[in-house]
């Protein structure tokens, strides 16, 4: 007689505010025995941050360490390799515990799906294990509400970006949009922001750091100071407004 | 001595299951003394049917009753004009309790800023009252979730595009992205199913209804009859898998 195998759930903890994650992640969070999270190494990491107050002392923590924080390594180091790895060796930590028939739940800062690590548990064990994954509330939205600026109106189109994309590749989707969101700035705010002033858009667009966090910041583009930006920072470029 | 005003809340609900809710939205919907949701004439609409278990019958409740329901109307009716005045109304309406110092409670499905009806409230009453702006989770993110389809890796673009754009335009902006939603369908289905064909996208994209609400449906994009398309209905091109 084979035991019943554990579930595994990607849950949506939201952008920052602990009050921000939902009724359904919160249940399944408190009834998982297995807790896993991203975490650098050295730190708690955004996601238990947001839940750890809900957490009881019998449940096992299971943190996923990155290897590395930085896409730019010096050869003969290689960041998909270091990465692919990595997520292997999670993968196989997580299904120890659904082998023994514990529930996991993966947190995930903001939502899943949405530029989330738990992408590549998901990808790895979907196929193997019964899968649940509950949507959060993610960070772009969460900007767009503390910057009380309405995102995308009607019909109009919004294209998300990443700060990672080459200056041209930027400027050309920016400019060929009516409401975007430039994510992953850190040290591409320079080019990011450069991008916005040449299609002429500084004063549309917005600048918000940790957005519900505790430390969030918000600023005026123009006069951000490029040394100070964090990785989970973003532009928002609101759309016209609608003159409904 | 003047009184003091109320406060307005925009609250989004999240996507349908009204497990969705976030906590935040649940404690600022329970202590409003009024509670503004959008519907169509002669129906409860999606919002309220959301957060209706929550609610006390101490609680006022506020419809904003569209006038229209599509964007074709014949001459001389105009659906700008016409939705102008309905939000102008709807806006003193909310007014007047703010003016008598409750606080109103605006439910919103899914994100109050991700092209939804609040944002024509907020637009109007934004200024004159304390606001603010709670997100949740779109429903682009939930329609992921329940497919199972993680939608956007590291740094690949998202494009959000309503399917009420004209075929050459959807056309020209879904062949230029890495993932994509096209939203708001109903009758545009057959032209946006088509621009997904022409563009050898059939295999990759991914059909869904009323994502997490009880009468759900998902079905292989090339077997949906079009007759049978409501607008709450969607179209998931995620991005192609990277293999982390």
């Amino acid at each position: 007689m084979s035991e019943a195998k554990g579930r595994l759930f990607g849950l949506g903890v939201g952008p920052g505010d602990p009050e921000l994650i939902t009724l359904k992640a919160l249940r399944l969070l408190r009834t998982s025995q297995v807790v896993a999270y991203p975490a650098a190494k050295g730190r708690k990491g955004n996601a238990l941050t947001i839940v750890e107050a809900h957490l009881d002392p019998s449940q096992i923590l299971l943190p996923l360490i990155y290897p590395v924080t930085t896409e730019k390594m010096p050869p003969p180091f290689n960041y998909e390799t270091a990465m692919r790895a990595f997520y292997d060796e999670s993968a196989e930590e997580v299904a120890a515990h659904l082998d023994a028939g514990r529930d996991v739940a993966a947190i995930c800062e903001g939502d899943p799906f949405f530029y989330g690590s738990f992408m590549y548990l998901h990808d790895r064990l979907a196929d193997r294990y019964e899968t649940e994954v509950v949507p959060g509330v993610c960070s772009m939205l969460a900007c767009a509400s503390v910057l009380g600026a309405p995102l995308v109106y009607r019909n109009q189109t919004l294209t998300v970006l990443s700060g990672v994309l080459p200056e041209e590749e930027l400027k050309r989707r920016l400019g060929d949009t009516e409401a975007a969101a430039i994510m992953k700035l850190g040290t591409n705010f320079t080019k990011a922001r450069k991008v916005v002033a040449d299609l002429g858009l500084l004063d549309r667009a917005l600048y918000v750091e940790r957005a519900t966090m505790e430390n969030q910041r918000i600023e005026p583009l123009a006069a951000v100071d490029p040394d100070t930006v964090p990785y989970f920072a973003m532009i928002l470029v609101p759309g016209p407004r609608w003159e409904a």
